[in-house]
Formats: C-alpha cells, sequence, structure tokens
C-alpha cells in the first residue's frame, strides 16, 4: 500500500463536507484503496466481476455433504444460464458473472461463451474452461492434488484475474461452488492459523449434528494425516485444499499484482485468501472482506488477515453472493473520495 | 402484512436452487416484503428515491453541536448540487435524491426544480418547499412546536411519500439534514420507549464529554418540563420533537399507506418510526432498518420496533447515507423471489 496516496486520501477526508469521522469503517477504505491504486482518489472499482471458480471433491465419498457431487455440474449450468442467486445480486448490482471450471467431475455441456475476457460489458455469463483435473483427491486418505496440480490451479486462477483486468474489469469479486468444499477450506484454515479443526469446521450448507461430528474428525485426520507445513502454502493447498481454492488463492495474486481490489465472499475465498497471504503477503492490501459467512472458519480466517467484513446477513450460500452484495458499499467508499464537495467548494461553514 | 403472500414467498424460498435457508435474514425480508405488498413475488422496490427532510432546531441555543445553524441550509444547498455523501451514494446505487425544506430557519435561495413528482426518473436532485415553520422552539424550555404544526409536519411527510409512490417510486428511502437533530431525537427515543435520557443521546456529529454532558441534561429536562405521554404521538412531536422528525414519520405513514417499503436510515428516521408506530402499529410491517447508526438511541428505537438493521459500518452521518447504502440489499432479497431457477427447472438435484 502506497503510504503518500494514503495520507492524500485521509487528508482529502477531512476536507470533505461530513463530520469527520462520520463513514466509519468505509474511511478507512477508501484510505486503503487509494493506497492499494497508489493515487488519490482511488480509481472507482468498477466495472466489477464475480467470477465463479468450480471444482469437486474426493471426500466427498466421506458423506460430509447430503447433496449429491453432480449438484457441482448442475449449478454451473444453472449460472450460465442466469438462474442462480450470484446472478440475481450480480444483475441486482450491476456486476457481472464468470464461471471458471477449474475441477469439475463431470464434463459440462454447454454452449456458453468461453472467451473470458469478453465477459466485462457483457449481461451473459461466460464459462472459462480451465480445468486442471476431474475432482480432487479424497484428504482424508490421500493429498487432494499434486504440488504441479496445486500449482497449474494457482496460475489458472492468476490468469483469468489478468485477463478480466486487461479486459477493463476494476474490481474483482470471488466466488465458488463444489460440492463438499467447506471441508477443504476447513482444513486450510487449520493449517495457515492453528486453530483447531473444531473451531473452524462449520455446517456448510446446513448438515446435522452426526454429520458435522463427522467432518470435524475428517478434518482432524487430515491434518494428522498430511501434517500441512504453513511455511508451504502450495504443499499445504496440494494436501488438503480443492482446487477452487487453489484458483482463489491465484485470482487473488493476480488482483493484488495489478493493484486491483478483491473482494472476498465467505469461506472458501477466506481460506485461499490466507494461502494467497502466505505466498505473498502484500497481497493482503488488495484484499476487502465482502461478508462475515455464517461458517466459524471464516471468522477465525479474517481475523488471521486482519479483515474485517463489511456486511453480515448470516448467509452461507457461497457463490459470491456475500461479496457481490458489498460491492456497492466498496464502490460508494471510493466514490466519496470523487464525488463529495470541500467545505469550501460547497460554502458551507466549519465547525 | 399479508399472511397468504407471506406463505407463498416463504414456499417459495425452499424451491429455488440454494440450501434452505442459506440467505439467512435476506430470506425473512423477502418474506416480510410480500406480506407488505400482498403479493408474490413481492414487486421489485425500484426505482428508490431518498427523501432528504431539514429542519433547524431552538435547542440549538444550548450548545448541544458546534455547528453552526446556518449549515442546515448550506447542505441543502449542497444536496441541491449533488455534492454531499447521499449524492454519491445514490449515484453509485442508483438511487434518486429530494430534498424537503419542512422547517430550515434560513430562506432558500435556489434555482433548483421544485416538483416533487418529477424527482421519480432523474438524477438532478428537487427541492421540495413545505416549510412549516422556520425552525423550532427550544424543547428545553418551551414546546418545540404546536400541535398543529407538528400536525402540518406530519401530513407534508405523507404528502411527499404519496407524490413519489404515484410517480413511480417503489421504496422510499429515508434521510435527514437538521443541524442539532439528534439532541430531539433521544427525547423521541425516551418519551416513546421509556428509555433514560443517558442511554439515548449519543454524540451526533462528535462532540467531546463536556457537550455530551450537557446534551444529556438537556433531553432530561425537557422530559421532566413536558412529561411528554406515548400514548399521545402528536403531542410527543410538538413538545420535544423537529419538524424533519415529524415530517419522517408521515413519510414512513404513507409508504406503509400505500404499501411501498420505507428504509430508515439513523437515529433520526428511527425516533421517527417510533412517532409512526404509535400513530398507526401496522405502519412497522413497511419499515426495513438500512443501518445501525453509532448513535446508541438508535439500537433502542430498533429494539423497540422488533427490527434488525442490514448494514453496520459505524456510520454516524444522516442525510439518508446508512439506508441508500442498505437498498441493493434490499432490492437483491426480492429479485431472489424473482429469478432465481427452482431446483426443478434448472435440474438440480435435491440433497
Amino acid at each position: 500500500l502506497d503510504p503518500a496516496a494514503m495520507a492524500a486520501a485521509h487528508a482529502r477526508q477531512a476536507t470533505l463536507t461530513k463530520p469527520p469521522g462520520s463513514l466509519g469503517s468505509l474511511e478507512d477504505l477508501g484510505v486503503r484503496l487509494a493506497g492499494l491504486a497508489g493515487t488519490s482518489p482511488p480509481p472507482l472499482p468498477e466495472p466489477a466481476v464475480v467470477a465463479v471458480f468450480a471444482g469437486d471433491h474426493g471426500v466427498h465419498a466421506q458423506a460430509v455433504s447430503p447433496w449429491p457431487q453432480e449438484v457441482t455440474a448442475q449449478m454451473v449450468a444453472n449460472f450460465l444460464a442466469g438462474g442462480a442467486v450470484v446472478n440475481a445480486f450480480a444483475r441486482q448490482t450491476g456486476a457481472e458473472v464468470v464461471v471458471v471450471d477449474v475441477g469439475v467431475a463431470t464434463p459440462l455441456l454447454t454452449d456458453a461463451p468461453t472467451d473470458a475476457a469478453s465477459a466485462v460489458g457483457s449481461r451473459r455469463p461466460r464459462l472459462v474452461r480451465a480445468n486442471v483435473r476431474r475432482g480432487t483427491g479424497d484428504l482424508s486418505v490421500e493429498a487432494a492434488m499434486t504440488r504441479d496440480e496445486a500449482v497449474a490451479a494457482v496460475e489458472a486462477g492468476i490468469r483469468v484475474a489478468a485477463d478480466l483486468v486487461d479486459n477493463g474489469a476494476r474490481c474483482l469479486v470471488t466466488g465458488d461452488m463444489g460440492i463438499g468444499n467447506t471441508t477443504p477450506a476447513a482444513a486450510l484454515i487449520a493449517a495457515f492459523t492453528g486453530a483447531a479443526a473444531a473451531d473452524v469446521t462449520g455446517r456448510g450448507t446446513g448438515i446435522d449434528d452426526e454429520t458435522h461430528g463427522r467432518k470435524v474428525g475428517i478434518v482432524q485426520r487430515a491434518l494428522a494425516l498430511h501434517r500441512p507445513d504453513p511455511g508451504d502454502p502450495v504443499g499445504v493447498l496440494a494436501a488438503v485444499g480443492g482446487l477452487e481454492h487453489a484458483a482463489l488463492a491465484g485470482f487473488v495474486l493476480g488482483g493484488a499484482a495489478r493493484r486491483v481490489p478483491v473482494i472476498l465472499d465467505g469461506v472458501i475465498a477466506d481460506s485461499a485468501a490466507l494461502a494467497a497471504a502466505a505466498l505473498a503477503p502484500d497481497a493482503v492490501g488488495a484484499m476487502v472482506a465482502g461478508h462475515r459467512s455464517a461458517e466459524p472458519g471464516a471468522s477465525v480466517a479474517l481475523r488471521h488477515l486482519g479483515l474485517e467484513p463489511l456486511v453480515d446477513l448470516g448467509l452461507r450460500l457461497g457463490e459470491g453472493t456475500g461479496a457481490v452484495l458489498a460491492w456497492p458499499i466498496v464502490a460508494s467508499a471510493a466514490r466519496v473520495l470523487h464525488d463529495v464537495a470541500t467545505f469550501d467548494s460547497a460554502g458551507v461553514a466549519e465547525k
């Protein structure tokens, strides 16, 4: 974060026609966005694109989710048809949707456009085909993927971010889809933060006590089996991660490298953000925590990253839904520094 | 709220391609909006118009605010020129702005258009001239206004709401401007909820400990002097209210009468909402708490009304800023019930 731009944004906040500090956390957010861009006022973070990274999970065999694995591919089709909640929220707020197949088990049959670049400015969701592997291995008995596969997934995410920014996107929004993907998210959060499995493993899309108990046990078993080393982030992703988690880590890194803000959605993005921060600590400067997921691991991860979420509505859907709702707030924080008159220019007396 | 429409919306939530309950408080909000409209899915709450009700306060003479009283009129000019924070947020989210002079002390010199109806669909803020009185009396030594003036201000608010809805608005957003107006808000909240003055009196736009202590004392003195009876809401408004508070109470009632949602901003709107609820308890069904103001009285008022705020960002600016930020979230909650595919229609398996 550029200290001169942050100082300029901070000084500007004090000249605008509002009581000092009266915009609460949005003032800090505006200053951070200026620091990220290296200029004050910071560029408006629009257009925004939600990239929904989709993958499947070998650990699904351990019955950690009540949903059949085919739902991942079915929901990808639903995203491409515009029928999911993230599509509705994106339509309402003016964001665009891209779906990235980085690890779906079922081959996708679709006539959706596949040019990632053309998603910017388009109302029709695009599919990016970047499948590294048709679903991970079962992390409770083997590595989720090889190191090479983890690197390929990270690189896929970096590439999507770069393509979107090169084609005009000025805000990246994380989304995810993957039946069973809160289990690797919990394992990643435990590995990177040192928290206990029981403190970071939640109920995902809604499971009963028995399934939850089994899920905690599986996360514990995976950690004991692989002993992931947080100093080796690629190794952690390969051992207990998911393909969409690895790609999201790359997506965050790609946004940070272009100095474009990346709004984190829920627990999947938060776990990926820990991996990104472990790979490149400066990447935290590009992260904006969109909302507080109902998953306990999300709060643990955000605390570790030093991020406060903007919205807290009890959402636990994923897809990018919470982050899309936060986007107008992020844009508003930047817009204040552009649009609001100063006391001098508006002829308003100061106290 | 219409129970059949609410039941239909609730049933519809369960058929949509998302885990049951995964949208948290937005699911309840969608159901409430259906109940308000009497139809499921509920109409999309757009276009939205922020009405910024402006007034001055005799209690300003007691030095409850560090800002000069002229700032009220200067900020009205700033709103009309599009230079205030609420304008920036409205521009970002696509809401429109109307300014209502219901009690500004200083005559307003402006060439702004004054036709309230034409605000809908316009990018240029309009001024509604509805001045009932050039500022209230000092509630610490006399009634803030007469009963007739309080009724006239309530009626002005009802009229603005009706005009906006008649001209197409489908969501009303409360805004306010008035140097010193958190003092009458605190007195109103104490009067309607029975809370102690010290528990509902905050620091407004930012005052020091000494001024805050004086402000608590003034609220206590006003309550002791007038002994406002919560069973007589017009009497309470006349004794310890403000012209914009009374007009906002009418604005809420006007929205509720047309079955259009009214998003409450901060402590001023919350205090007015208590008056509206005292006049017509059913009006609570139209209220959506936009955000949790940093003012302590706001939380007391919302608890009394049984409302949970959508956004909590530490804002304490007023103008409607918090409510405007909440509007895309309200619209998204309604849009889910329109746009999202069902499990059947999307061919997605259920658990």
